[in-house]
């Protein structure tokens, strides 16, 4: 496996033959393996990684994923839990076995939880709510229930608050705009939303925005429930007492412990108060049931009726309120700094130690958490055990391998991003990449990250097959994209070489390493097939897992297979597989969008106030009912994006400088330096830290990715451009014009980080 | 009010000005009535019109309009009752009493009515649906049981039949083709459709085709019921017990009485057999509440889990079956002949008595029918009684004017179809046009019809007023296309000078009259701030009507004044307002859906068939779950569209041809002999019976209208060129070619008849 010190040309330009020929391979889906050279290695090195790939996938086991899980949901296992220790150190004791320099970090991190919960209904009748997810006799943990924490939001705040209800959707924005429209102001209320539409911490930061003091949050059947499907034991979705368990500390603002923003949370942090933290909520918030919230949203008959694209399945005439409903709300947490155990286990490499592939998924769960994320945590577990057969075999990476299992991921990201504050210094240094998973179940690949590696990543999935279908699972993926995508999504995935991946934007802990620190990212799972309820609740068990999620591990094989090469690939690859005609591929489309975001605007809003100067509105409105006209708002600007097509310009042709710097290194036959190697790798390894700015984002200065970001409203919900994107939506213009220029130098630097590479391969190769 | 023998020049061409200018008037919503001349007017009698038309407008009484409903909705007055006896007889007698020539006409139709209805579940659990409207304190008809229709379809056949159930969506065509995918047959079983997505007597119609035994039909709450509002008596929405009963006669096929197609059923007709006609159901169907389908869905429990776009709003996991729930339903009807009384009240026309401008509603109602039909019938009665004031004040039509009110609509248009087969040839030789009304409510004007009338009735609804909004009708519905239109609609909205209106399929009396005898209809109504569940219910009551739909009869009078105003200036008109360039430009339309209709099919069977070739729909289906893929169709041909694309072209001209040469009238200052305007006007009075074809539509010979007609499998759902459209959607290519070439011929005939027209105001005009 040692391979020469110095690479002769052949087998660093072999592989160009694929990421630079410009023109698809033909045909697209089944091109065999064997033949197709793997990014960064030549045709020697490809070999024997093919190889190397096949004694992995050999000796993936389903029985440990299995034993594995059943042992760590045994009990629930919560961040500053007892079992959540003993599984951190159970993780920590099997990577010392497997021969890895394991080491446990603790963090002390504020972690509340509740005290006292109270929800019940004053008028017009009294009830109150059970707050309790019940014992199954078909489910064997769901009856321990003094472990289990109870559902609650973690990072409400606490309160005593009583009012009448008011239903608001789902809670964002937009939902607001139309209650205003119908005369219904939320100060001084308590409001009931819907989960669904942003992620669960929106909801009350928006509510709070607008005056209400409480926020109560509720798993619609519509979205989360019979309407989907059999419930819970009968099928796989959510049951009456379900409730979703959440964060709803404001993540978009920063993640991690909310009293140390930016820096680690150890033993002697200086920490802010409790009552000075600005990512927890405003108001007290809880999620309920929809037994629960049945009663209050039937009472809730004061008010029009709830816009069709608001009402839910339960069996009631959905009305906005005020009233006649008024509840209660109380909740008392217990505000106490807990320990977060990360593990940390890593596996020396052989030739560049210095550069550090990271493997990632956390272990903490709300309660047992099979699926979440245990259905991960074994995955990475069992990689990691085979690469230590591997290299009891005689392999050992080029590059440094880490495994990290985190804690706390699940009240906001807290053991990655603690750890990540902790050794940033190190890891803008060293981090080649990182390779998250979380959950996963049967189905499709679902891949997002950093567009650098969206090559890399797709011809991963060339190679890895669907236990279902015996095809490969971008195979797989394509037909989906074909019968069911949107026309352009069908011609793309025909024609296009490599598979598009999402945009990262956060709910795992990927956030840190990609948007704070600048390390590229990958997010993996599988999913599709395995659709049910289970999410953030006690049922989230073994008995369900089995049953429901992946009941062999068949695509807990086929993660391990994908996120194993992706580790295995990064860590041997003798040039780091990053590419960048994809990439600036995917900034034009970006660009494409939100120039098309602001002369939508503008078109809309120039509509709308002439709808409004011309009486449209007052000529339609019912005098029955309440429907105010839009606000009016200022004419959108027309901006000047020419800093970000220039850019984008400077960037594209970066990229295809590099790829034909690549080609033309092929056609020579010079040998290349050890260190040549070196160098590029070490350019091409922070291109993604050439995306961030040091100042952050506006407002956010957490957040220094410039090109990926969760959105301020949206929360998990990716937005890319996001400060000019954001400045748009929130009609800052100035601020738009700003960061179109900050953007745009950004997309610069990067190409001259491409740029730089590109010389360097020309350079060397002599031409 | 009488007009010169010998029309000056000047009285005819003046109103040309308004039509023949082309260019949009300015500015469109607001130009004041009397500054417009009427279509069919000179500026003196425009004058003479807008004073007739106030004096009308200043007569119309709210108040009778009221004291007609609560009289005639006391008790139930369906077809054969005794109430609708009484119901005929006095609107006869206030015609009479108004002075009109009046005369009940009788006709002896099959009628069925129940004699026993049974509908139980067997398995997995028994339970008896109760199949009744219970009576309510809040409304005092409902309590009137005895005489009420109970809950049933007419024209289902009798039938004792039990089977596993099986839940088919809607029942429509498409529907099938997704059980089929689904691997679910459904023959030997017992269906159950909600309500929505076709005329009901679609849903046993497809399900028989597909080999079920039995039909349940029930109105989900999603569609009908407390999803879309509070429920009756709270609010105005479908109860839990409320049942829609209705026709499923095979009315596509042919309306009125199903055994004597063609002809009038008079004491004496030649009658099919009952079982040998052709449009009754051919298996047993019942409609239900959805108190009573719930325990049936419930126990649904088997099969796949309903399509997103199948569940409905109860509280269940919607399952497609079949079982384990298995029903019995048992119907038997009273199959007799019963009397239906069409009333028929003239006032005969002054100048030219021989061409009848005809105005038509129903009496009679599924029970109490106080929305539908009595809030247009004493629409209907007011203009009536105005008129005869009018005529004691000396007004005198130009024009017969005959009132029509029909027996027998609610169980398949029975009155009107067999009085227009008593009196076709006539009718053929008299009928101006007819203008229908049915049910009425607060909203926006509606209008749908024949689009000669277009320009029309575009112009009448500048001179009504909305008695919310004090703007005209016109202006509402403009912005409300401004305001909830698609773009296209909006700018039409803006800057098309007519209105369009919509093109008539089936569901009230205009049939007969448009698309069998080719007389040129309209059909008016008020809606769209009224909805509610009563339809076809018990509770559509004098009591739910002035609570929930016209309380005041505001919109009473708006229909009164809209309908009032047609009939006026189609009596009165001294040229006949019709007009063809709304007309080309419609059918231009039609035609570029059509064209669109075959590519779209094309292209969607061309990718289709390549994904069932390359396996996609093999590599996406989930083995846990049956989803075979769709069936391969025959590629689709490209069809010749020439002769539809020629005949339109000829049409164009045609119309802009008659457009010109009244325009060139204006200009010079002949006078015209009176013959000469009845020589114009028996050609224009005849252009839409030129769009008939006497072979009528391929496999459904009485529709005779090669423009408009409804679809065969849509019901009440318009299809326009319906002879090649449904061609083209049952993959009839030959046919579709053929009919292409016979619509291409009746439009150039069309044109040819403008052509004379134009050529005669040229003439005569003496250009």
């Amino acid at each position: 496996m040692n391979p020469p010190a110095r690479t002769a040309l052949f087998a660093v330009a072999a592989w160009l033959c694929n990421c630079a020929s410009g023109a698809p391979e033909t045909p697209l889906n089944h091109q065999p393996s064997a033949n197709r050279l793997l990014l960064g290695f030549g045709a020697d090195a490809t070999a024997a990684q093919r190889a190397l790939e096949a004694k992995f996938d050999q000796q993936l086991q389903r029985a440990n994923m299995r034993d594995w899980m059943k042992r760590m949901t045994s009990h629930a296992h919560h961040l500053g839990s007892p079992y959540g220790k003993e599984v951190a150190e159970f993780i920590a004791t099997q990577f010392r076995t497997w021969g890895y320099d394991t080491e446990i970090e603790q963090f002390d991190v504020l972690f509340p939880t509740p005290s006292d919960r109270l929800l019940e209904m004053t008028a017009p009748s009294h009830f109150e709510a059970r707050l309790a997810e019940l014992p199954l006799p078909q489910d064997a943990t769901s009856g321990l229930t003094d472990e289990q924490l109870p559902t609650y939001n973690a990072f409400s705040i606490d309160g005593d608050v009583a009012a009448e209800l008011v239903y608001v959707n789902q809670g964002v924005p937009k939902d607001y705009e139309l209650l205003e429209r119908r005369g219904i102001d939320v100060s001084g209320k308590i409001v009931i939303a819907r989960y669904g539409g942003s992620w669960r911490g929106i909801k009350p930061k928006v509510a709070a925005e607008h005056g209400a003091v409480g926020c109560l949050i509720y798993s619609d059947p519509r979205d989360d429930g019979y309407f989907e499907g059999d419930v819970y034991p009968q099928g796989s979705y959510r049951n009456e007492n379900g409730a979703q368990r959440g964060s709803v500390v404001d993540m978009p603002l920063y993640p991690g412990d909310p009293l140390t923003p930016g820096v680690p949370a150890g033993k002697n942090a200086k920490r802010l108060a409790i009552k000075d933290a600005p990512s927890l909520t405003k108001i007290p918030v809880l999620p309920i049931s929809y037994a629960d919230a049945l009663p209050l949203l039937k009472a809730l008959t004061n008010g029009p009726v709830a816009p069709e694209g608001w009402r839910g399945a339960l069996p009631i005439t959905y009305h906005l309120g005020p009233g006649p409903a008024k509840v209660h709300l109380k909740l008392q947490f217990d505000w106490k700094l807990r320990p977060a155990y990360d593990v940390i286990a890593k596996l020396a490499g052989a030739e560049q130690a210095e550069q550090w592939v990271i493997r990632g998924n956390h272990h903490d769960a709300w309660v047992f958490g099979a699926e979440d994320p245990i259905s991960g945590t074994v995955t990475l577990m069992e990689e990691a055990r085979v690469l230590s057969e591997l290299k009891k075999q005689g392999w050992r990476p080029k590059r440094t391998i880490v495994f990290t299992v985190w804690d706390g991921e699940e009240p906001g990201l807290i053991g990655s991003t603690e750890w990540v504050e902790a050794h940033a210094e190190s890891l803008r240094e060293h981090a080649v990449a990182y390779i998250n998973t979380d959950n996963n179940g049967r189905g499709y690949l679902r891949v997002s990250g950093s567009h650098t590696l969206e090559k890399f990543v797709s011809d991963i999935s060339k190679d890895v097959f669907d236990p279902e279908k015996k095809i490969s699972v971008e195979a797989r993926l394509r037909s989906d994209r074909i019968v069911y995508g949107s026309p352009d999504e069908r011609r793309e995935a025909r024609d296009r070489a490599d598979l598009r991946i999402g945009a990262l934007g956060s709910g795992s802990d990927y956030t840190p390493f990609l948007q704070h620190l600048g390390v590229a990212s990958l997010d993996i799972r599988y999913s599709g097939e395995s659709d049910g309820g289970s999410y953030h609740s006690i049922y989230d068990s073994f008995d369900y897992y089995t049953r429901f999620g992946d009941p062999n591990f068949d695509y807990g094989i086929a993660l391990a297979q994908t996120a194993g090469r992706a580790v295995l690939r990064l860590a041997d690859a003798q040039t780091l597989p990053f590419e960048f005609t994809d990439f600036a591929d995917t900034i034009a489309s970006y660009l494409k969008e939100v120039k098309k975001l602001a002369d939508d605007m503008r078109e809309e809003t120039r509509e709308t106030n002439r709808q409004i100067n011309d009486h449209d509105f007052d000529a339609v409105s019912d005098p029955a009912q309440i429907l105010l006209p839009p606000k009016k708002h200022d004419p959108v600007p027309f901006l000047n994006f020419a800093p970000l097509d220039n850019a984008l310009a400077i960037l594209q042709e970066s990229a295809r400088a590099y790829e034909i710097a690549l080609g033309k290194a092929r056609a020579t036959n010079v040998s290349w330096p050890a260190q040549a190697v070196q160098d590029l790798n070490a350019i091409l390894m922070k291109t993604e830290l050439a995306m961030t700015l040091d100042r952050g984002l506006p407002r956010r200065e957490w957040y220094k990715h410039q090109i990926y970001a969760p959105g301020f409203y949206t929360g998990y919900g990716v937005k890319t451009l996001p400060a000019v994107r954001e400045a748009i939506e929130q009609r800052r213009w100035p601020e738009a014009d700003q960061e179109i220029v900050l953007t745009g130098r950004t997309l610069e630097q990067v190409a001259e980080e491409i740029n730089r590479a590109a010389t360097m391969v020309t350079t060397t190769s002599g031409q």
